[in-house]
Protein backbone atom coordinates (compact mmCIF):
# COMPACT_ATOMS: atom_id res chain seq x y z
CA UNK A 1 0.00 0.00 0.00
CA UNK A 2 1.57 3.67 -0.49
CA UNK A 3 1.32 5.37 2.99
CA UNK A 4 2.59 8.54 3.98
CA UNK A 5 3.45 9.71 7.47
CA UNK A 6 3.45 13.49 7.98
CA UNK A 7 5.75 14.02 10.14
CA UNK A 8 7.71 11.00 9.73
CA UNK A 9 10.81 12.37 11.17
CA UNK A 10 10.01 12.83 14.94
CA UNK A 11 10.37 9.36 17.30
CA UNK A 12 6.52 7.72 17.03
CA UNK A 13 6.54 8.37 13.09
CA UNK A 14 9.52 7.52 12.30
CA UNK A 15 9.23 4.06 13.84
CA UNK A 16 5.91 3.77 12.07
CA UNK A 17 7.54 4.44 8.78
CA UNK A 18 9.98 1.53 9.74
CA UNK A 19 7.79 -1.06 10.60
CA UNK A 20 5.87 -0.13 7.64
CA UNK A 21 8.03 -0.29 4.97
CA UNK A 22 9.78 -3.00 6.88
CA UNK A 23 6.29 -5.04 6.18
CA UNK A 24 6.55 -4.73 2.71
CA UNK A 25 4.56 -1.30 2.03
CA UNK A 26 5.64 1.93 -0.04
CA UNK A 27 6.53 4.85 2.87
CA UNK A 28 6.90 8.32 2.17
CA UNK A 29 8.38 10.69 4.89
CA UNK A 30 7.29 13.68 5.06
CA UNK A 31 8.71 16.79 7.11
CA UNK A 32 8.57 20.64 7.21
CA UNK A 33 11.72 20.33 5.78
CA UNK A 34 12.83 18.25 2.70
CA UNK A 35 16.44 17.74 4.16
CA UNK A 36 15.32 16.41 7.07
CA UNK A 37 12.88 13.93 5.24
CA UNK A 38 15.82 13.18 3.32
CA UNK A 39 17.99 12.66 6.44
CA UNK A 40 15.63 10.21 7.52
CA UNK A 41 15.16 8.30 4.30
CA UNK A 42 18.90 7.85 4.70
CA UNK A 43 18.57 6.83 7.91
CA UNK A 44 15.41 4.18 7.64
CA UNK A 45 17.31 2.23 4.33
CA UNK A 46 20.76 1.97 7.11
CA UNK A 47 18.25 0.15 9.31
CA UNK A 48 15.96 -1.52 6.67
CA UNK A 49 18.41 -2.18 3.69
CA UNK A 50 19.21 -0.05 0.41
CA UNK A 51 16.06 -1.89 -0.53
CA UNK A 52 13.71 -0.95 1.34
CA UNK A 53 10.41 1.16 -0.33
CA UNK A 54 11.08 4.77 1.56
CA UNK A 55 11.06 8.02 -0.11
CA UNK A 56 11.00 11.46 1.62
CA UNK A 57 9.27 14.94 0.27
CA UNK A 58 8.24 18.27 2.16
CA UNK A 59 4.58 17.54 3.87
CA UNK A 60 2.32 18.60 1.61
CA UNK A 61 4.05 16.27 -1.67
CA UNK A 62 4.11 13.30 0.70
CA UNK A 63 0.51 13.04 0.67
CA UNK A 64 -0.28 13.54 -3.04
CA UNK A 65 -2.01 9.98 -4.18
CA UNK A 66 -1.33 7.78 -1.22
CA UNK A 67 -4.07 5.41 0.08
CA UNK A 68 -3.22 6.47 3.60
CA UNK A 69 -1.91 9.23 5.56
CA UNK A 70 -0.67 9.16 8.94
CA UNK A 71 -0.54 12.25 10.92
CA UNK A 72 1.93 12.21 13.49
CA UNK A 73 3.10 15.35 14.98
CA UNK A 74 2.82 17.44 18.16
CA UNK A 75 -0.55 19.05 19.03
CA UNK A 76 1.06 22.53 18.63
CA UNK A 77 1.59 21.84 14.49
CA UNK A 78 -1.34 20.06 14.09
CA UNK A 79 -3.58 22.63 12.61
CA UNK A 80 -0.40 24.01 10.34
CA UNK A 81 -0.29 20.91 9.04
CA UNK A 82 -3.42 19.98 8.59
CA UNK A 83 -3.64 23.04 6.50
CA UNK A 84 -0.35 22.38 4.26
CA UNK A 85 -2.30 18.91 3.63
CA UNK A 86 -5.85 19.64 3.03
CA UNK A 87 -5.54 20.47 -0.40
CA UNK A 88 -3.60 17.89 -1.59
CA UNK A 89 -5.60 14.94 -0.25
CA UNK A 90 -6.64 12.43 -3.18
CA UNK A 91 -10.49 11.56 -2.84
CA UNK A 92 -10.93 8.72 -1.25
CA UNK A 93 -7.58 9.13 0.91
CA UNK A 94 -7.80 7.49 4.87
CA UNK A 95 -6.19 10.10 7.19
CA UNK A 96 -5.23 8.54 10.30
CA UNK A 97 -4.52 11.60 12.86
CA UNK A 98 -1.75 9.99 15.76
CA UNK A 99 -2.25 13.62 17.78
CA UNK A 100 -2.46 13.38 21.56
CA UNK A 101 -3.32 16.76 23.35
CA UNK A 102 -0.39 17.17 25.94
CA UNK A 103 -0.03 20.11 27.97
CA UNK A 104 3.75 20.39 26.28
CA UNK A 105 1.75 22.52 23.88
CA UNK A 106 1.51 24.80 26.07
CA UNK A 107 4.81 24.78 28.12
CA UNK A 108 3.21 21.61 31.05
CA UNK A 109 3.84 18.35 31.24
CA UNK A 110 3.50 15.59 29.09
CA UNK A 111 1.49 13.25 31.68
CA UNK A 112 -1.62 16.30 31.74
CA UNK A 113 -3.59 16.15 28.89
CA UNK A 114 -5.46 18.88 27.17
CA UNK A 115 -8.72 19.15 26.34
CA UNK A 116 -9.59 20.56 23.03
CA UNK A 117 -12.63 22.62 22.42
CA UNK A 118 -13.80 19.97 19.59
CA UNK A 119 -13.37 17.70 22.36
CA UNK A 120 -10.72 15.93 21.21
CA UNK A 121 -7.18 16.43 18.45
CA UNK A 122 -9.40 13.98 16.40
CA UNK A 123 -12.24 15.83 16.04
CA UNK A 124 -10.67 19.28 15.48
CA UNK A 125 -8.24 17.19 12.57
CA UNK A 126 -12.17 17.06 11.42
CA UNK A 127 -13.12 20.55 11.63
CA UNK A 128 -9.74 21.36 9.52
CA UNK A 129 -10.10 18.90 6.70
CA UNK A 130 -12.60 18.82 4.01
CA UNK A 131 -16.06 17.33 4.72
CA UNK A 132 -16.04 13.53 3.39
CA UNK A 133 -12.34 13.14 4.51
CA UNK A 134 -11.89 9.59 5.73
CA UNK A 135 -10.26 10.73 8.97
CA UNK A 136 -9.29 7.81 11.84
CA UNK A 137 -7.65 8.53 14.97
CA UNK A 138 -5.25 5.22 16.29
CA UNK A 139 -1.87 4.63 17.77
CA UNK A 140 -1.94 7.19 20.91
CA UNK A 141 -0.90 4.19 23.14
CA UNK A 142 2.20 2.69 20.61
CA UNK A 143 5.44 3.59 22.43
CA UNK A 144 7.83 5.33 19.64
CA UNK A 145 10.58 3.84 21.36
CA UNK A 146 9.21 -0.02 20.82
CA UNK A 147 8.26 0.63 17.39
CA UNK A 148 11.65 2.02 16.30
CA UNK A 149 13.15 -1.38 17.81
CA UNK A 150 13.10 -3.47 15.02
CA UNK A 151 14.35 -6.78 16.93
CA UNK A 152 11.66 -6.88 18.68
CA UNK A 153 7.36 -7.51 17.96
CA UNK A 154 5.42 -4.86 19.33
CA UNK A 155 3.76 -6.02 22.78
CA UNK A 156 0.87 -3.74 22.32
CA UNK A 157 -3.20 -3.27 20.72
CA UNK A 158 -3.65 -0.16 18.42
CA UNK A 159 -7.23 1.84 19.85
CA UNK A 160 -8.56 2.49 16.24
CA UNK A 161 -11.82 5.03 16.19
CA UNK A 162 -13.56 6.45 13.51
CA UNK A 163 -16.95 6.98 11.88
CA UNK A 164 -16.05 5.04 8.49
CA UNK A 165 -15.76 1.44 9.17
CA UNK A 166 -14.18 0.51 6.23
CA UNK A 167 -11.81 3.33 6.27
CA UNK A 168 -10.97 1.74 9.95
CA UNK A 169 -10.38 -1.70 8.50
CA UNK A 170 -7.52 0.18 5.82
CA UNK A 171 -5.73 1.30 8.88
CA UNK A 172 -6.34 -2.07 10.85
CA UNK A 173 -4.80 -4.31 7.77
CA UNK A 174 -1.18 -1.85 8.18
CA UNK A 175 -1.43 -2.30 12.45
CA UNK A 176 -1.79 -6.11 11.66
CA UNK A 177 0.84 -6.15 9.20
CA UNK A 178 3.39 -4.70 12.07
CA UNK A 179 4.81 -8.07 13.48
CA UNK A 180 2.83 -8.34 17.55
CA UNK A 181 -0.15 -5.55 16.99
CA UNK A 182 -3.57 -6.26 16.59
CA UNK A 183 -6.24 -3.18 16.19
CA UNK A 184 -9.38 -2.75 18.60
CA UNK A 185 -12.07 -1.09 16.74
CA UNK A 186 -13.53 1.54 19.83
CA UNK A 187 -15.85 3.01 18.03
CA UNK A 188 -16.62 6.42 16.65
CA UNK A 189 -14.67 9.85 15.89
CA UNK A 190 -15.59 10.90 19.55
CA UNK A 191 -13.94 7.98 21.38
CA UNK A 192 -11.01 9.37 20.58
CA UNK A 193 -11.39 12.01 23.56
CA UNK A 194 -10.84 9.23 25.70
CA UNK A 195 -7.84 7.25 23.60
CA UNK A 196 -5.81 10.71 23.44
CA UNK A 197 -6.25 10.73 27.14
CA UNK A 198 -4.13 7.49 27.49
CA UNK A 199 -0.94 8.98 25.90
CA UNK A 200 -0.09 10.90 29.04
CA UNK A 201 -1.15 7.96 31.83
CA UNK A 202 1.37 6.04 29.81
CA UNK A 203 3.62 9.03 29.87
CA UNK A 204 2.50 9.05 33.73
CA UNK A 205 3.50 5.28 34.47
CA UNK A 206 6.98 5.38 32.27
CA UNK A 207 7.64 8.36 34.52
CA UNK A 208 6.74 6.03 37.65
CA UNK A 209 8.44 2.96 36.73
CA UNK A 210 11.42 4.30 34.61
CA UNK A 211 10.30 2.83 31.30
CA UNK A 212 9.30 3.90 27.85
CA UNK A 213 8.14 1.05 26.82
CA UNK A 214 4.83 0.61 28.54
CA UNK A 215 1.69 -0.04 26.30
CA UNK A 216 -1.84 -1.86 26.60
CA UNK A 217 -2.90 -5.65 25.37
CA UNK A 218 -7.13 -5.89 25.98
CA UNK A 219 -7.99 -9.21 27.20
CA UNK A 220 -11.48 -10.36 27.33
CA UNK A 221 -11.73 -12.06 23.60
CA UNK A 222 -9.11 -14.45 22.16
CA UNK A 223 -9.30 -11.90 18.73
CA UNK A 224 -9.84 -8.23 18.02
CA UNK A 225 -9.40 -6.55 14.57
CA UNK A 226 -12.49 -6.11 12.34
CA UNK A 227 -15.77 -6.35 14.28
CA UNK A 228 -17.84 -7.42 11.48
CA UNK A 229 -15.91 -10.47 11.25
CA UNK B 1 -7.79 -7.32 56.48
CA UNK B 2 -10.48 -5.96 57.20
CA UNK B 3 -12.65 -4.62 54.37
CA UNK B 4 -15.76 -2.87 53.52
CA UNK B 5 -17.62 -2.61 50.04
CA UNK B 6 -19.50 0.09 49.92
CA UNK B 7 -22.44 -0.46 47.49
CA UNK B 8 -21.36 -4.39 47.60
CA UNK B 9 -25.08 -5.37 46.33
CA UNK B 10 -24.41 -4.07 43.17
CA UNK B 11 -22.55 -6.12 39.92
CA UNK B 12 -18.91 -4.69 40.56
CA UNK B 13 -18.82 -4.97 44.37
CA UNK B 14 -20.56 -8.40 44.84
CA UNK B 15 -18.30 -9.62 42.32
CA UNK B 16 -15.09 -7.65 44.21
CA UNK B 17 -16.40 -8.76 47.97
CA UNK B 18 -16.60 -12.71 46.45
CA UNK B 19 -12.89 -12.31 45.66
CA UNK B 20 -11.27 -10.91 48.34
CA UNK B 21 -13.63 -13.05 50.98
CA UNK B 22 -12.21 -15.57 48.42
CA UNK B 23 -8.69 -14.77 49.42
CA UNK B 24 -9.10 -15.10 53.12
CA UNK B 25 -10.29 -10.92 53.92
CA UNK B 26 -12.78 -10.70 56.22
CA UNK B 27 -15.46 -8.54 53.84
CA UNK B 28 -18.46 -6.30 54.99
CA UNK B 29 -20.78 -5.85 52.55
CA UNK B 30 -22.38 -2.35 52.69
CA UNK B 31 -25.94 -1.93 51.22
CA UNK B 32 -28.70 1.09 51.82
CA UNK B 33 -30.72 -1.40 52.60
CA UNK B 34 -29.78 -3.77 55.57
CA UNK B 35 -32.29 -6.73 53.92
CA UNK B 36 -30.37 -6.37 50.34
CA UNK B 37 -26.64 -6.58 52.28
CA UNK B 38 -27.98 -9.60 54.13
CA UNK B 39 -29.61 -11.25 50.66
CA UNK B 40 -26.23 -10.32 48.99
CA UNK B 41 -24.57 -12.04 52.03
CA UNK B 42 -26.37 -15.00 51.43
CA UNK B 43 -25.48 -15.49 47.99
CA UNK B 44 -21.76 -14.42 48.99
CA UNK B 45 -21.76 -17.56 50.89
CA UNK B 46 -23.72 -19.79 48.67
CA UNK B 47 -20.85 -18.99 45.98
CA UNK B 48 -18.12 -19.19 48.75
CA UNK B 49 -19.42 -21.94 51.13
CA UNK B 50 -20.68 -21.37 54.57
CA UNK B 51 -17.62 -20.69 56.33
CA UNK B 52 -16.67 -17.77 54.36
CA UNK B 53 -15.99 -14.22 56.14
CA UNK B 54 -18.86 -12.09 54.59
CA UNK B 55 -21.22 -10.36 56.80
CA UNK B 56 -23.56 -7.12 55.91
CA UNK B 57 -24.35 -4.00 57.54
CA UNK B 58 -26.18 -0.07 56.03
CA UNK B 59 -23.21 1.79 54.12
CA UNK B 60 -22.44 3.71 57.32
CA UNK B 61 -22.68 0.78 59.88
CA UNK B 62 -19.87 -1.36 57.41
CA UNK B 63 -17.40 0.99 57.28
CA UNK B 64 -16.49 1.63 61.06
CA UNK B 65 -12.91 0.29 62.08
CA UNK B 66 -12.23 -0.80 58.62
CA UNK B 67 -9.19 -0.80 57.22
CA UNK B 68 -10.25 -0.50 53.08
CA UNK B 69 -13.68 0.62 52.06
CA UNK B 70 -14.13 0.34 48.88
CA UNK B 71 -16.88 2.52 47.22
CA UNK B 72 -18.45 1.09 44.18
CA UNK B 73 -21.52 2.35 42.90
CA UNK B 74 -23.01 4.44 40.32
CA UNK B 75 -21.63 8.04 39.78
CA UNK B 76 -25.41 9.44 41.26
CA UNK B 77 -25.39 7.91 44.00
CA UNK B 78 -21.67 8.76 45.35
CA UNK B 79 -22.04 11.75 46.88
CA UNK B 80 -25.04 10.41 49.24
CA UNK B 81 -23.03 7.86 50.12
CA UNK B 82 -20.03 9.99 50.87
CA UNK B 83 -22.18 11.79 53.13
CA UNK B 84 -23.82 8.68 54.92
CA UNK B 85 -19.99 7.16 55.69
CA UNK B 86 -17.96 10.43 56.33
CA UNK B 87 -18.18 11.00 59.64
CA UNK B 88 -18.15 7.05 60.54
CA UNK B 89 -14.44 6.60 58.70
CA UNK B 90 -11.87 5.49 61.24
CA UNK B 91 -8.66 7.55 61.22
CA UNK B 92 -6.22 6.11 58.82
CA UNK B 93 -9.18 3.98 56.74
CA UNK B 94 -8.12 3.79 53.33
CA UNK B 95 -10.71 4.69 51.03
CA UNK B 96 -10.81 3.34 47.58
CA UNK B 97 -12.93 4.95 45.02
CA UNK B 98 -14.32 2.76 41.48
CA UNK B 99 -16.73 5.25 40.40
CA UNK B 100 -16.85 6.18 36.86
CA UNK B 101 -18.53 9.35 36.23
CA UNK B 102 -20.81 7.54 33.16
CA UNK B 103 -23.79 9.78 31.19
CA UNK B 104 -26.20 7.05 32.45
CA UNK B 105 -25.99 9.49 35.61
CA UNK B 106 -28.01 11.92 33.63
CA UNK B 107 -29.98 9.36 31.17
CA UNK B 108 -27.41 9.30 28.46
CA UNK B 109 -25.28 6.41 27.13
CA UNK B 110 -22.86 4.32 29.14
CA UNK B 111 -20.08 4.55 26.16
CA UNK B 112 -19.68 8.65 26.97
CA UNK B 113 -17.82 10.11 30.02
CA UNK B 114 -19.04 13.04 32.06
CA UNK B 115 -16.43 15.69 33.56
CA UNK B 116 -17.13 16.61 37.13
CA UNK B 117 -16.21 19.58 38.09
CA UNK B 118 -13.28 18.70 39.96
CA UNK B 119 -11.90 16.79 36.95
CA UNK B 120 -12.67 12.94 38.07
CA UNK B 121 -15.30 11.24 40.48
CA UNK B 122 -12.45 10.66 42.64
CA UNK B 123 -11.22 14.48 42.94
CA UNK B 124 -14.77 14.97 43.72
CA UNK B 125 -14.81 12.45 46.45
CA UNK B 126 -11.94 13.98 47.79
CA UNK B 127 -13.67 17.28 48.38
CA UNK B 128 -16.82 15.55 50.01
CA UNK B 129 -14.15 13.77 52.76
CA UNK B 130 -12.91 15.24 56.00
CA UNK B 131 -9.24 16.39 54.63
CA UNK B 132 -6.35 13.67 55.43
CA UNK B 133 -8.37 10.82 53.76
CA UNK B 134 -6.43 8.59 52.54
CA UNK B 135 -8.32 8.24 49.24
CA UNK B 136 -7.20 6.31 46.30
CA UNK B 137 -8.83 5.38 42.88
CA UNK B 138 -9.26 2.01 41.27
CA UNK B 139 -11.23 -0.50 39.50
CA UNK B 140 -12.79 1.44 37.02
CA UNK B 141 -11.09 -1.33 34.12
CA UNK B 142 -12.19 -4.16 36.09
CA UNK B 143 -15.11 -6.30 34.50
CA UNK B 144 -18.06 -7.07 36.80
CA UNK B 145 -18.50 -10.08 35.13
CA UNK B 146 -15.27 -11.34 35.22
CA UNK B 147 -14.69 -10.64 39.30
CA UNK B 148 -18.38 -12.69 40.02
CA UNK B 149 -16.85 -15.58 37.40
CA UNK B 150 -14.50 -17.36 40.40
CA UNK B 151 -14.15 -19.86 37.90
CA UNK B 152 -11.45 -18.64 36.70
CA UNK B 153 -8.50 -15.76 37.20
CA UNK B 154 -9.05 -12.31 36.45
CA UNK B 155 -6.88 -11.61 33.15
CA UNK B 156 -6.58 -7.60 33.96
CA UNK B 157 -4.55 -5.34 35.36
CA UNK B 158 -5.79 -2.78 38.14
CA UNK B 159 -4.72 1.01 37.12
CA UNK B 160 -4.85 2.48 40.81
CA UNK B 161 -3.95 6.44 41.50
CA UNK B 162 -3.85 8.40 44.55
CA UNK B 163 -1.88 10.81 46.20
CA UNK B 164 -0.21 8.55 49.20
CA UNK B 165 2.08 5.94 48.07
CA UNK B 166 1.30 3.66 51.17
CA UNK B 167 -2.42 3.93 50.61
CA UNK B 168 -1.76 2.51 47.26
CA UNK B 169 0.56 -0.08 48.26
CA UNK B 170 -2.34 -1.09 50.32
CA UNK B 171 -4.69 -1.44 47.74
CA UNK B 172 -2.47 -2.52 45.53
CA UNK B 173 -1.79 -5.80 48.02
CA UNK B 174 -5.74 -6.73 48.30
CA UNK B 175 -5.26 -6.49 44.48
CA UNK B 176 -2.47 -9.00 44.37
CA UNK B 177 -4.38 -11.38 46.32
CA UNK B 178 -7.04 -11.54 43.75
CA UNK B 179 -5.51 -14.54 41.06
CA UNK B 180 -4.54 -13.07 37.73
CA UNK B 181 -4.76 -9.72 38.72
CA UNK B 182 -1.87 -6.78 39.06
CA UNK B 183 -1.49 -3.33 39.65
CA UNK B 184 -0.41 -0.45 38.44
CA UNK B 185 0.52 2.85 39.98
CA UNK B 186 -0.37 5.45 37.88
CA UNK B 187 -0.14 8.34 39.53
CA UNK B 188 -1.75 11.28 41.99
CA UNK B 189 -5.17 11.02 42.29
CA UNK B 190 -5.44 13.81 39.46
CA UNK B 191 -4.53 10.84 37.09
CA UNK B 192 -8.09 8.74 37.21
CA UNK B 193 -9.80 11.71 35.44
CA UNK B 194 -7.60 9.50 32.76
CA UNK B 195 -8.48 6.31 34.45
CA UNK B 196 -12.41 6.85 34.66
CA UNK B 197 -12.85 7.31 31.03
CA UNK B 198 -11.28 3.37 30.36
CA UNK B 199 -15.03 2.70 31.94
CA UNK B 200 -17.01 3.72 28.38
CA UNK B 201 -14.21 2.82 26.47
CA UNK B 202 -14.37 -0.86 27.57
CA UNK B 203 -18.04 -0.51 27.60
CA UNK B 204 -17.91 1.02 23.46
CA UNK B 205 -15.53 -1.80 22.98
CA UNK B 206 -17.96 -4.44 24.87
CA UNK B 207 -20.26 -3.21 22.28
CA UNK B 208 -19.12 -3.32 19.40
CA UNK B 209 -17.61 -6.55 19.79
CA UNK B 210 -20.76 -8.51 22.14
CA UNK B 211 -18.51 -9.23 24.77
CA UNK B 212 -18.77 -8.01 28.51
CA UNK B 213 -15.35 -9.04 29.87
CA UNK B 214 -12.78 -6.93 28.07
CA UNK B 215 -10.10 -5.18 30.38
CA UNK B 216 -6.39 -4.05 29.90
CA UNK B 217 -2.63 -5.88 30.55
CA UNK B 218 0.14 -3.26 30.45
CA UNK B 219 2.82 -4.27 28.66
CA UNK B 220 6.38 -2.91 28.73
CA UNK B 221 7.28 -4.42 31.87
CA UNK B 222 7.83 -7.98 33.39
CA UNK B 223 6.07 -6.67 36.82
CA UNK B 224 3.91 -3.97 37.67
CA UNK B 225 2.94 -3.15 41.29
CA UNK B 226 4.24 -0.80 43.56
CA UNK B 227 7.28 1.15 41.95
CA UNK B 228 9.22 1.77 45.07
CA UNK B 229 10.12 -2.04 44.85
Amino acid sequence: MDVAIVGGTGAEGFGLALRLAKAGHHVTIGSRSAEKAAASVEEAKAALGPHASVDGDVNAGSVAGKAVVFVTVPFAGQAMVYDAIKDVLAEGTVVCDCTSPLMTAVGGRASHALRPWHGSAAEFAKSLLPKGTRLIAAFHTISADVLRNLEEDVDSDAFVMGDDADAKAVVGSLIRDIPGMRWVDCGGLQMARIAEGLTPLLISINGRYKVRESGFRLTGRDAWGDPRG
